[in-house]
């Protein structure tokens, strides 16, 4: 595998010390590239990651660019890729009210890796699915990790997970390990 | 006043239809240019438009693009700019269900028409305030109009009035007008 580091561009320190951890357990630096991407309107995460990544002017480093978002079932997918402005404006407590009375609560959480090495472009996807939980647990994590419980887990929330257990069962970890096991298997 | 067409660069027929009327009473032929323009995510829908338009290529004819979207205050103007994607999501009833036994129902519509004649890049806003109404009323207009009340109406929803009633008041007539009456007194 080649040496040199690749690089994450975002302007999330949370994401990018997520995906560094998992990256650094299979060998891999991943480096920070402080930027402020254009993100595009669109109902796939792939298509909003690769606009990003085009964006991002091509020095020679190879760059990665991630989108997330929690897709709720009930409501067609919301808010999906606007996971980050939803949050912002109606809250954890706005969800919860919007699930108030609602029995099927699945959903899933969704990540996309998007990379690029030249002229090279590869996109990795990590899913982890679970239920909306009735109330707001924990203060691990970041986001909506206080209300997702993965099917995998033992009921806990994210937010009520150390980093190594969140990590052994997230999106984002899930995502950029099939890119550090692509890396690996083309070195 | 230049006699050419002026195109609308849009995917929403109801959108360039309201805009086509306002144009119409001031003497302005509005054409429309069928076409899915790139929609960044962005909080401000004067940078939405202006990007649209700078991804329309330039060929000598005048364009505008618009964007608009409703603002509740009590959610830090959530769904905004994500208004058509909220909608599609959660529909009417999730708006309805966020807000459940809330008293402070103030919202507004708003609309960012930008403008471009060669170099020439021009925003136009147009604004009207109201508040989101207890039930979903009438059958009119589209999107929002049928839990939107307008301050200077009767009561009724936008969804219950007819076309006429809705140019008299809206966010998008309004926006719509500001550009017709700058091309007016810049002709």
């Amino acid at each position: 595998m080649r040496g040199d580091r690749i690089w994450m561009a975002t302007g999330n320190r949370h994401k990018y010390r997520e995906a560094q951890e998992v990256m650094a357990e299979m060998g891999i630096a991943l480096a920070h590239m402080e930027i402020n991407r254009v993100e595009i309107q669109a109902d796939d995460l792939a298509d909003i990651a690769e606009y990003s990544l085009k964006q991002v002017r091509d020095d020679g480093r190879r760059i990665v660019v991630e989108d997330a978002g929690i897709f709720i079932d009930c409501y067609g997918g919301f808010p999906g890729p606007y996971s980050a402005y939803v949050l912002n404006t109606i809250n954890l407590q706005g969800i919860l009210k919007l699930m108030d009375s609602i029995r099927g609560r699945d959903a899933s959480f969704q990540s996309v890796v998007a990379y690029r090495d030249g002229d090279c472009i590869r996109h990795f996807r990590g899913v982890v699915k679970g239920r909306i939980a009735d109330c707001i647990r924990g203060t691990g994590g970041f986001g909506y990790d206080p209300i997702f419980i993965p099917d995998e887990g033992d009921g806990r929330t994210f937010g009520e997970m150390n980093a190594e257990e969140k990590n052994a069962l997230s999106h984002r970890a899930r995502a950029f390990r099939s890119l550090g096991e692509w890396l690996t298997d083309s070195e």
